[in-house]
């Protein structure tokens, strides 16, 4: 799937794109499950809440044939190969899971200066790719972006490892707060299938969750392959140190996968 | 200000009304001044959060006159007097701060059962009536309401003195699960000046909140006179024991107080 040249503007303008149902009913069922299975086990790729519920599950496209296949897909893919018109390699693969009632915050903070401080990631030429596998609501903390803060580049940032159980670079209130007074804050929500692509610079964080309505999204940050990490220091399951440009599958790839698991007759699938 | 027919109606199948900016942008104006000055110094009355930023000003109608005024004002007097049939007395006076960047959680709660089980209430004839000081918008906490949970009457609920700094009877998971399911959420936002009534019984709670934009609410608990506290076990200043019926101010006091304050001739404001 390739951004029209409007789309593009927007991103290279706003620091993100929103693209509503970019994935069917059907492609997100498969994903759902699983994002369940994923989540069944206890396996150190699996991050908790300091509650004991699941906040991430790492690199699963290693093990999960749906996540594997996401992990190509054309329409995460091309679009950030487009952007920044180069093939790119996988540098993470995650689930944020926000699980309801207890999926706690994410602070405000700007993805490249944890790639850079932590993976030794030479520029902001990679970048977050999401889509809803949950209905994101205004109340089950929605992922909140700072439009055009990623104009600013990358802002001098603290190490947070208070707040929640995920160590993470984050940024101070007046600086978010300035950033806000410019840009204001968007919070895109909708459907389950909903795809979110933003710049490494854009400011962004989420809110707690305390409804019964969880609020899971995969999250691929893809990279372009000159922009290879230089000094991980973090986990190879979370900061992957595997450079291959990624070749992306054709774009019924998920539907195939979900059909062939019901079994269903290949005929009636071509 | 009394509700309409429909009004009523909706407040008691529902168990809550709405009534976006039922106080002008003057009126508003002068009680953001109040809730400034009265948040300021360090008083017993003041809570805050576990990170040290205010969370609520109890009982500044005692010594506030803008909040003295709103504690007396018809267009929050009279509806709870109209849905209980009788004079009010004030059982608590709050403003909620749920500040910029730090304002924590309400866990999903019942107010009757604290008045109950920590003041002696005897009946679910007191609630709260709310007015917006700030815009509440979707992503600062706004206040979350499960619409006819307060059908279900008191429900069994655990003392919650961990989460917050505030010790609270919170209802579990399941139950609220169970509610959500039959009620959903609803979650009322709009400008500064709003005002929103609702049952005793009726379940709620907000999410932290984590931008810039800060969401303070001002609280009044009003009760039936019939329905005095017989075993307060809070201090003075959280649960009132003068039951003194509440008479009702003219409507424009609070705008004849602003105009008085910014010393126009009495003339001019008659």
């Amino acid at each position: 799937m390739k951004l029209t040249a409007e789309q593009l503007e927007h991103f290279h303008k706003e620091g993100y794109i929103f693209i509503p149902e970019a994935f069917t009913a059907e492609e997100i069922e498969v994903l759902r499950e699983a994002a369940k299975d994923v989540f069944e086990p206890e396996r150190e790729e699996i991050w908790r809440e300091k509650s004991g519920v699941p906040r991430t599950a790492f690199a699963c496209h290693t093990y999960n044939k749906a996540c594997e296949i996401l992990g190509k897909h054309p329409r995460l893919v091309e679009p950030v190969a487009q952007a920044f018109e180069e093939p790119v390699y996988m540098h993470q693969f995650k689930i944020n899971a926000k699980a309801a009632f207890a999926g706690d915050v994410w602070q405000w903070h700007q993805d490249f200066v944890t790639w850079h401080n932590d993976d030794g990631m030479p520029e902001p030429r990679a970048m977050n790719i999401a889509v809803f596998l949950d209905d994101v609501l205004p109340i089950n903390g929605p992922l909140m972006l700072v439009p055009r803060s990623h104009e600013s580049g990358a802002i001098d940032a603290g190490h947070d490892t208070e707040t929640t159980a995920y160590p993470l670079w984050t940024l101070d209130n007046d600086t978010v707060a300035r950033l806000v007074e410019q840009g204001g804050i968007v919070a895109p929500t909708g459907k389950a299938g909903g795809l979110l692509m933003f710049h490494g610079n854009l400011v962004h964080g989420s809110a707690g969750n305390i409804t019964p309505y969880p609020r899971k999204i995969v999250y691929l940050t893809l990279s372009a392959v000159s922009n290879a990490i230089t000094k991980p220091t973090r986990a190879e399951y979370i900061a992957h140190t595997d450079f291959t440009p990624i070749e992306a599958l054709p774009d019924d790839a998920l539907v195939q996968y979900a059909r062939s698991r019901s079994q269903e007759p290949a005929a009636a699938t071509a």
